[in-house]
């Protein structure tokens, strides 16, 4: 469930969002969208976590990966959605990850 | 729910978990530390969620003002504590921002 991500630099996109009531489609979308970036090139894992607010981050190898997955059809389409249905505020951050470190028990 | 951050560059770090079973202190120290990093100079805003893990991304003005905060004595218990109890695994990305475009209905 935590990405296993490789040694830095490397790009992670932070999605911040607010819900609106009911489904509306959302997880079936959610769920397409999940497998179809896994075969996106440059892609390096995500996680995601939602109760009050949901929290997605996705990792990337760099800039151009990112941009690409943007210009992807039906990510394009589930972005449009979003704005038109899901979503009733949300926050995308670009970021370069500088330092990691992990621990497990 | 979700931070108000200004314009980049800024800095976040994505502290993604897995907790252990029970509460054990957990949630009281939490709601310390939230009150506690308010009052953190170069502190800026953060948004946490969990279900099956968690993600904590705390914003920061720079890569000193985190590393202070690393340092408070509070928040060195916690961490310590978080090794000790609370988690059975996490993960730590710290990551500059240099991107940031938000949409609100």
């Amino acid at each position: 469930m935590i990405a296993q991500t490789p040694k830095p630099p490397y790009f992670a996109v932070i999605f911040t969002s607010v819900r609106t009531q009911g489904d509306q489609g959302y997880n079936a979308m959610s769920d397409e969208m999940v497998e179809s970036v896994q075969n996106q090139p440059g892609f390096l894992g995500f996680e995601s976590a939602r109760n009050d607010i949901g929290i997605t981050v996705s990792y990337w190898k760099d800039l151009e990966s990112i941009q690409n997955w943007k210009k992807n059809e039906r990510h394009t389409v589930a972005r449009n959605n979003g704005r038109e249905k899901w979503y009733a505020q949300f926050r995308v951050r670009i970021c370069k990850v500088e330092r990691e470190y992990g621990w497990e028990k």
